[in-house]
């Protein structure tokens, strides 16, 4: 049942009196559902308790964290059929989304309790004594990641499920040792207060302490900039928009102690189309991306908004073929109408950009916040003249670019900000004649892509999803897969330490066999 | 020889007009070489050839790099007693201090030599494609470690080798196959250019691209400002003040592409004695600290800056050792009278706090530049209520505070600041009873030390160097041993990608058989 509270730890907690209502995009009508903002008392308690936990929490074994992030997975599953009709109601989401984006949590989870059960994430690396060194004796040195402290943690508006409550940042972050506070995203409050009160019930049924999770109510940006700004808040987790991102980012920097922020963003995705492509399959490609710039409304951070190709008759082929199959899609709904009036506006914007022709717009009448694609195409020279042509605009809309040749296919390229992804299209011997422009690609993304679409991230220990900003405002880390967990630890060395006082994965039985680096081999064996 | 130009890459350049000298602090009087402040021309001009150098550079072997890092500690050493005798000149450290400086910085370089040989630091992780997996096919994806782009490394003026030019940031950034450009520290800007000079003959004897290194000098702020903010500056490298390194930080952070900062900057290193430790062996403790707090006239990051123990007879005999043994240490010379004047304010600013008593304060007639070691005691209560006998003096200079019980020191440690040491000494017994206090230690510090002086950093995989803010601008790294070349890389990902176009670490075959993780199983076998 949804109470419209904020879980201040296991409490129920609405001692405010500023609320706001969840929307439903289809009906076009606010929900039956009313929210309590979070006050600063509430975050204020939900921050000390997120510390106290933490001491706590941060000392038990993986297996435990492992034991509980299993827990919530189940717990989410549990909720039923309730939880899936509050994402539809509150996304627009179609109910198959709804079910595929909880299994991929549920598997998120269940991947970062592997993690923990396998142990070696840890990176335990060991430097014996050498009593007799000259001219110095070397004392025994032993490192390891140890979790950082409560991690604030922001729900997505585009992943109800994935990038939200009990997501990829809550998961790596509770799978890391911290503790975690929710900022829930004020379009889908409903749902995040139903998979709050899961990771509540898992936290009970497995002894966490009180306070390892919070989730509080916001439909400001007031109770994020609190949390950013809470000195027992030791880092945060971000999906959503540059302006968003870059703002919390900016803030968690002027703080007295700056924190990390991992702040995943804006990306356009450029996709290259080599001539191959566009003679042996330019049809298929067409259709295959006609249904990638389409897929969830085109709500998805590796959307393709950025095709490029080399002026061509069969690049007029693609983009003609390119243009019909997009406009034999039928349009669906937007999250929200603020969604959808951005992407009225952006679109609007982009297409009056000098240079920029139509190649698909479909035109017939739909229910409100329905995401009528776009598709238009410019050459390379306007493009490259045009900064505002290289935005993002989050919905159904690609841009594809007919570049003169090679070089300036590299320059649009170079000129590009930081993405999340780069696809090329091709053949592998083309790749070698197109050298320069690979290597611009490979300089601003987080993943390559040959012959797919950049739609659909993989949750496995190889995904990097992230990049060089403003895709993300720390390449250095992903928000998907199990290195996610990366971003809340740190290391700690431990210098001629009591044998029986060293954390299990540093003592010299490696009780937990865990694979360790040790007088720089790699081994899982005992040190004798 | 000397000539007190810029090296631009290769070329040597002077086109600006201002210059500065460097300074014998031993002898209070300038040097005779005279050094050209980079122009802004210099430096856009550096920056460029760093850009373009890192395009050829970054996909260089790991043995080729290596065999480039390996001749830059050959050619060190080949400028043999020059090198020396400037290096004391400019700093008024001994020689022994030179020569083992020379070592240390050597065998780092070798030691990031032997990790690309090696090469598993790239973190290769390999999902093989499984074609038939329901409901959906998965796609071959692979990921690892590649360079950011160039670095600026600020030279410190505490370790002129080893935290300078080819120091650990240089020789980590270039190992991670980033290019760099070097700010000279301005009080060492001689041993700087010799060191530079080395650096720049392994570049051309191993055919690295002209711009790989260059080295500016400046004696003002604005050259590293220039640095810090130019657009192809992809991260930086700092080691010294809390003031300069937050600056610094502060200022990338403010660019339109923020990019990673990694300063290690203060830190007062807490040592807790325990009371076993002061009944067992507390004259022996005494001495050692002693010796610790004026090692290298206490100009070390790791310095001793502050004691703690719990009010008791034997607390005291401890404290009167320890004023006896630092009184019988002969004061040394500091890097340049700047430093001097620092010093003396500081142990000014702090003797003059309330409640401060004085344990020990050598009296006899010293040269100018040579610091005289102090020792203050002060209670608990007292140094909890007042912040400024926190902060750092840079030079032997040591505050003992006596706490009322081990609440009180819990009280204390949970107070500070970030630290990139932190000491226990005792018996590990101890280390149960005082759980709070280790506990709040362990949440402060990059590395803990027992029964041991936090003086001497060990550079193996296992150091830590770092710690929470202010001891560093990021805890999550190291600029120690060689996971410090983690701070210039960052993960991509391979979908999909042609086997023969793949980087040699994530081919099937592994030819340079490193460790990787291959479908979630740590191995170094091929995939068949």
């Amino acid at each position: 049942m949804i109470t419209g509270k904020n879980y201040i730890g296991n409490e129920l907690s609405s001692i405010g009196s500023d609320t706001y209502k969840t929307f439903d995009p289809k009906l076009n009508l606010e929900t039956e559902w009313t929210f309590y903002e979070a006050t600063k008392e509430e975050i204020d308690k939900a921050v000390g308790k997120a510390h106290e936990a933490f001491q706590t929490y941060k000392k038990f074994s993986g297996a435990k964290k492992a034991g509980f992030l299993e827990a919530i997975a189940e717990e989410i599953e549990a909720l039923g059929d309730e939880l899936i009709q509050t994402y539809c109601k509150e996304s627009g989401l179609p109910e198959g989304r709804a079910v595929g984006e909880r299994g991929r949590t549920m598997g998120q989870l269940r991947a970062f309790a592997q993690l923990l059960k396998e142990g070696s994430w840890v990176e335990a690396t060991i430097d014996t004594a050498q009593p007799d060194r000259q001219p110095m004796a070397k004392t025994d040195l032993r490192k390891m990641l140890l979790p950082i402290g409560p991690i604030a943690v922001f729900g997505s508006s585009n992943f109800p499920f994935a990038f939200s409550t009990a997501g990829g940042d809550t998961a790596s972050a509770l799978a890391s040792g911290c503790s975690v506070i929710v900022k829930s995203h004020p379009m889908h409050a409903g749902t995040g207060e139903l998979v709050s009160s899961a990771v509540i019930k898992a936290a009970e049924r497995n002894g966490m302490p009180d306070g390892i999770f919070s989730n509080l109510n916001s439909s400001g940006i007031e109770v994020g900039q609190q949390l950013v700004l809470h000195p027992k808040v030791k880092g945060v987790g971000f999906t959503g928009s540059i302006k968003g991102g870059t703002a919390l980012y900016k803030l968690a920097n002027e703080r007295k102690e700056p924190i990390p922020v991992f702040a995943e963003m804006g990306s356009i995705n450029p996709v290259v189309v080599l001539p191959s492509a566009l003679r042996e399959k330019g049809l298929d490609w067409a259709k295959q991306y006609a249904g990638s710039v389409m897929m969830g409304a085109g709500q998805f951070c590796t959307n393709p908004g950025l095709i490029l190709g080399i002026k061509s008759t069969s690049l007029d082929v693609f983009i003609n073929a390119l243009g019909e199959e997009i406009d034999k899609l039928e349009p669906s709904c937007m999250l929200h109408p603020n969604i959808y009036n951005n992407y009225e506006k952006g679109k609007k914007e982009l297409s009056g950009q000098g240079g920029a022709d139509v190649v698909a717009e479909y035109e017939k009448a739909v229910a409100p916040n329905y995401a009528k694609q776009k598709v238009l195409t410019v050459n390379g020279a306007n493009f490259l003249k045009n900064p505002k042509l290289h935005q993002e605009v989050f919905g159904p809309f690609s841009i594809v670019v007919r570049c003169a040749d090679a070089k300036e296919m590299t320059e649009v390229l170079n000129r590009l900000e930081g993405q999340l992804t780069g696809t090329i299209l091709g053949n592998s011997d083309e790749l070698k004649t197109y050298s320069s422009a690979l290597d611009a690609l490979q300089g601003r993304v987080g993943r390559l892509i040959f012959n797919g679409v950049p739609t659909g991230v993989e949750v496995c220990p190889s995904m990097q999803h992230g990049g060089p900003f403003p895709a993300s405002t720390d390449s250095r880390f992903t928000s998907v897969g199990v290195s996610a967990v990366k971003r809340w630890v740190r290391p700690v060395s431990f210098q001629n330490w009591p044998q029986e006082l060293l954390p299990e994965e540093l003592q010299n039985e490696n009780p937990l066999a865990i694979m360790r680096i040790v007088d720089s081999e790699h081994t899982n064996k005992k040190i004798e």
